[in-house]
């Protein structure tokens, strides 16, 4: 007997110096919040080798613990916290107990808001966004090219490979976009991917809550945000909900089996999204798409579960907050649940009314594009709350349109035809429309290197209806790898490195062509800021005839019409068929060159011609 | 004086000798009528030279002149009469004066309708269409080769000219129609078109109220609907709202000049049908494709003229209660004022609740076909009441689908991913589905002549939902000009005339490869007769792989497979992923073979081959 007694005092004894030192948090995360959010929960995930045995608590007016929630995995609490309407913000610790005993200890922060913040103005039609791959747009920070902890170096040689791109290097240059007239940067991520390779395109988000090293660091990227601010142009963060990378800190210690899809054991997605809509497909086929994986290196988030839902939720939310955002594009939007996307965005619009958020639904087809947009009537009674789509049936009837023959059911039918299909969407005047994106060939390769075609692409992308968003260099005639290479399409800009022979900031070095292509864009990118019409216009055209495709955009304001001559001689325009839009007295003006004419004896078309007028 | 009173008096009675001569009717339309009909309103056209002058009267109990009325040519006259609805089947003479005196009577006859005709029962996915050029099909009566008064003559060598098949050539192979497995016959246009040439498509209606002599007689196809009944096989009429021969009887007389649209000046059609849907367009473009003549030889008829739409309803419910049909289709079906269009259907399942119609729109887009389909909440708030369209986007994939090469966004997946977009249409089984009609190269070219392609078109087309319809001689696998000459790919079917060296009725002188095919689509259809599983089943498919695609149908009946394998080595389908369909318990039955055998093993898969399984 006393032999056991002794037994269990040792063991007690020695228990406790093991306790003092085995509980350590790891992850508390959202590491701070704010005071004054709509919504008054907010759940923390808290991370460290076996959490589960302590009880949070906390003494804050306006704050509580509403409840404490385990999992399988004993290195995870989530603690749901009660925020009143009238909490100030301030910081207090949480209190880890083990028993009466605190173990540990947090300074939890509650951040005052921004004045304004939850009715922040967000991307519309007014805008033209710039879409950045980070990694090839310009090294303002040659110091931060490799970085200790994150495996992949810098290596400009390998197309796949990480360049040293970085935030300080849009900062240098927001003059540059502003000027060329783009009022947003739709940026591809920026989150921390500490994968072994491939990790320059940001898809595999190892730190949710972290910039990558290599790009700057997280103050850094408020600070982009609000230099952008300053000069007219707002942040696009792009957000990831399908998948983390492999690499990801939770990979090495799930909080339980359902925290990844297939039991975190890599499926390979099948990537058939019409699964989602259509009425006869089986159970099994819409299980290998939701829960498939991207690609191996990517796992696949299970957004039913409630702690996984949340977590994604309130970091799209924190970004917002923290980083002053201007929108927001989503990744591979239905690979997603979706019902966790309908609650995502329901979430974030109720603490941001005015946001817009813009989702990849990469299908030709706008029936199924079209479900997922905020106002649809859906055929399941699916509800979404998604503002905004990325209008990929248009770019591909664009690029078809173009560079087809005009026949009976091809060439600029095709666009024509596209367009019409606009009654299936909600809201087509809050799409977003491009000619090309960081995952397609450029579309100058895509138009054959046909500057005629080029011009007329990027008319119709600035002149149509929703909102349009240019790739970087695409402004420059940037040249793409067609065979696919996604590294080799994503180019660095000329005159973002050290020693760049050529720099497309100051124009030098640039070919006449490239140079004429970046003074149109940058003529009419300006032009446009400031046309409401092309804004807020309604939007009329006619039948394409004998290659020409001809639109209005008019409002009370006046009307702008252009006209897309693709035939290979001059042509004249009888303007006779547009007597809804233009009257025997009506004048227009070409808004290059300036030319002022009477419209009621038509117009001669140079060929291969592209013209914006103004009407009055 | 005397001599003005002379003179005065010599005109009177000049002038009552022209009366008497002057007065006759022309035209009175709908010659006859029935009692007891859902609406009591029957409006007459009557036509003859200053038929304006005179007024109609007429004594019967149960019917009143509701209303004559007048319009721009004094040789129409429109009498509206009331029949009450307990008016009994009779005759009366319509009395039409010129003041007190009677100067031309017309003895009108109410008919006794046949039992149940109200509630026909009509097409539906339990039936199989055949569809007949008549003109081509079989000459059963030599003797209406050439009609007096009818202009063009039969001249089997031309293949856009008369061939003399016959409503007596349909009549006498309705049991090869039967015994095939078909149900119905959908027949091109019967009405008279006595056009100088290309007659024989029967689109060019010269008389709204007569068979064309060279196919017979009004009678002749009453009888042709009554003897088809008895073996089991309805006939569906193929009406014409959207435009009449230029040889119209009216044409040279019209009531007014609003009766043809464009003043009853020919205007170029654009063909450009989303006008319709399509918010951007422009009135001047809807105008151009609404009001357009299909071409010069057609006149565009004005739905809008209250007159115009009354004949048309009153004609196509005419007809349904006269030669006793099984269903309507309805040729381009957009073309015609969608308002008419609205009230025609309405007013035609007012008095046939049951009667399925079918409409044309020509489009691969199921966003724009299934506008038109009865149950589809529009964008504009259009009401559609047309139960049925013809599923151009289905067939269109189908060919794609078999043809391509199967890669990522070719091949299956097409037809796959067209499917999907089934949730577009209010009733996706009641569409009627074909692999080729009249205007389009058969099926067998369309496919490159590889028959095992045609094989699983023909079993898709025959186990999908909706209706089928096949084509005359595409179940002998009948040539087809592929370069769009629509007189040589309405070939004359073999046997249909005497002297034919090819027998396709009896068999005789089908090549192997043709009498397999009639034997296997016999054997097809005649299966599929009486299969509710197919009928009425519900679908579930499952995305292709590795070129092969399966899909079920299903009941509380039971379960078919359907099994596509376009891979030109044979396969092992592993049957786990049909988990939902099938156990490991089940047992298939190949349908052609009758071969079973047990499914958890998996299915050996000849290479290009189909199979059609029976699950229990």
């Amino acid at each position: 007997m006393k032999r056991i007694l002794l037994a269990l005092i040792t063991v007690l004894f020695l228990g406790n110096i093991a306790e003092a030192a085995k509980y350590k948090i790891d992850h508390l995360e959202p590491a701070f919040w704010w005071a004054g959010m709509k919504n008054p929960k907010l759940q923390l995930l808290v991370h460290g080798e076996n959490i589960a045995d302590l009880k949070p608590e906390l003494n804050y007016e306006g704050v509580s613990i509403a409840k404490v929630s385990f999992v399988e995995n004993p290195n995870y609490l989530f603690v749901d916290l009660n925020l009143s309407e009238e909490v100030k913000a301030g910081s207090f610790d949480i209190l880890f107990k083990r028993g009466k005993k605190t173990v540990l200890k947090y300074n939890y922060q509650l951040l005052q808001r921004q004045e304004g913040s939850a009715e922040r103005a967000s991307f519309t039609p007014a805008d033209v966004m710039y879409l950045i791959t980070p990694d090839r747009f310009a090294n303002g920070n040659p110091v931060n090219d490799n970085v200790k902890g994150l495996s992949e170096q810098a290596n400009r040689s390998n197309s796949n490979g990480r360049h040293g791109g970085d935030i300080q290097g849009m900062i240098d240059h927001l003059d540059y976009i502003s000027d060329m007239g783009f009022t947003a940067i739709w940026i591809n991520p920026l989150l921390e991917n500490n994968q072994p390779e491939y990790s320059y395109h940001g898809y595999s988000t190892t730190d949710y809550y972290k910039i990558d090293g290599r790009y700057g660091t997280n103050e850094e990227y408020r600070k982009l945000s609000q230099m952008g601010k300053e000069k007219g142009v707002g942040i696009i963060m792009d957000v990831i909900l399908n998948h983390c990378g492999s690499e990801h800190w939770w990979m090495k210690d799930v909080p339980s089996k359902d925290w990844i899809n297939n039991g975190g054991e890599f499926t390979s997605c099948s990537h058939k999204r019409t699964t989602v809509q259509d009425r006869y497909a089986s159970k099994e086929d819409l299980k290998q798409f939701a829960d498939g994986w991207f690609v191996q290196s990517m796992p696949d988030l299970n957004q039913r579960n409630e702690f996984m839902a949340n977590y994604l939720i309130q970091n799209s939310i924190w970004w917002v907050e923290y980083a002053e955002l201007y929108g927001i594009r989503v990744d591979t939007y239905p690979y997603s649940d979706a019902a966790f996307l309908s609650e995502w965005t329901e979430r974030l619009l109720e603490e941001y009314p005015n946001l817009n958020i813009v989702g990849e639904e990469w299908s030709t087809n706008p029936a199924i594009v079209s479900y997922w947009q905020k106002g649809k009537v859906n055929h399941d009674g699916y509800v979404s709350n998604l503002p905004s789509l990325m209008d990929f049936p248009l770019q591909n009837a664009l690029k078809e349109g173009l560079v087809q023959e005009d026949t009976w059911g091809t060439g600029l039918i095709k666009l024509y035809e596209m367009l019409s299909n606009d009654f299936l969407y909600a809201d087509p005047g809050n799409l977003v429309i491009f000619p090309d994106n960081h995952d397609m060939a450029r579309i100058f390769d895509q138009l054959e290197r046909d500057y005629d075609l080029y011009k007329m692409a990027m008319i119709y992308t600035l002149t149509m209806r929703g909102i349009p968003q240019i790739y970087y260099g695409t402004e420059i005639l940037a040249k793409s790898d067609a065979g696919g290479d996604h590294g080799k399409l994503r180019t660095d800009f000329p005159g973002g490195w050290k020693g760049d022979k050529v720099n497309a900031f100051t124009g030098e070095g640039l070919s006449t062509k490239e140079k004429d292509a970046q003074d149109f864009m940058k003529k009419l990118m300006n032009w446009r800021k400031n046309n409401e019409i092309i804004h807020n216009g309604k939007l009329m055209h006619f039948a394409p005839e004998n290659g020409v495709y001809t639109y209005f955009r008019y409002s009370d304001e006046g009307k702008v019409m252009v006209i897309l001559n693709k035939g290979k001689e001059k042509a004249h325009l009888f303007t006779g068929r547009f007597h809804e839009m233009i009257s025997k007295e009506s004048k227009a003006k070409d808004i290059f060159t300036g030319k002022s004419f009477e419209l009621k004896d038509g117009i001669d078309l140079p060929a291969r011609s592209v013209m914006v007028l103004e009407i009055n």
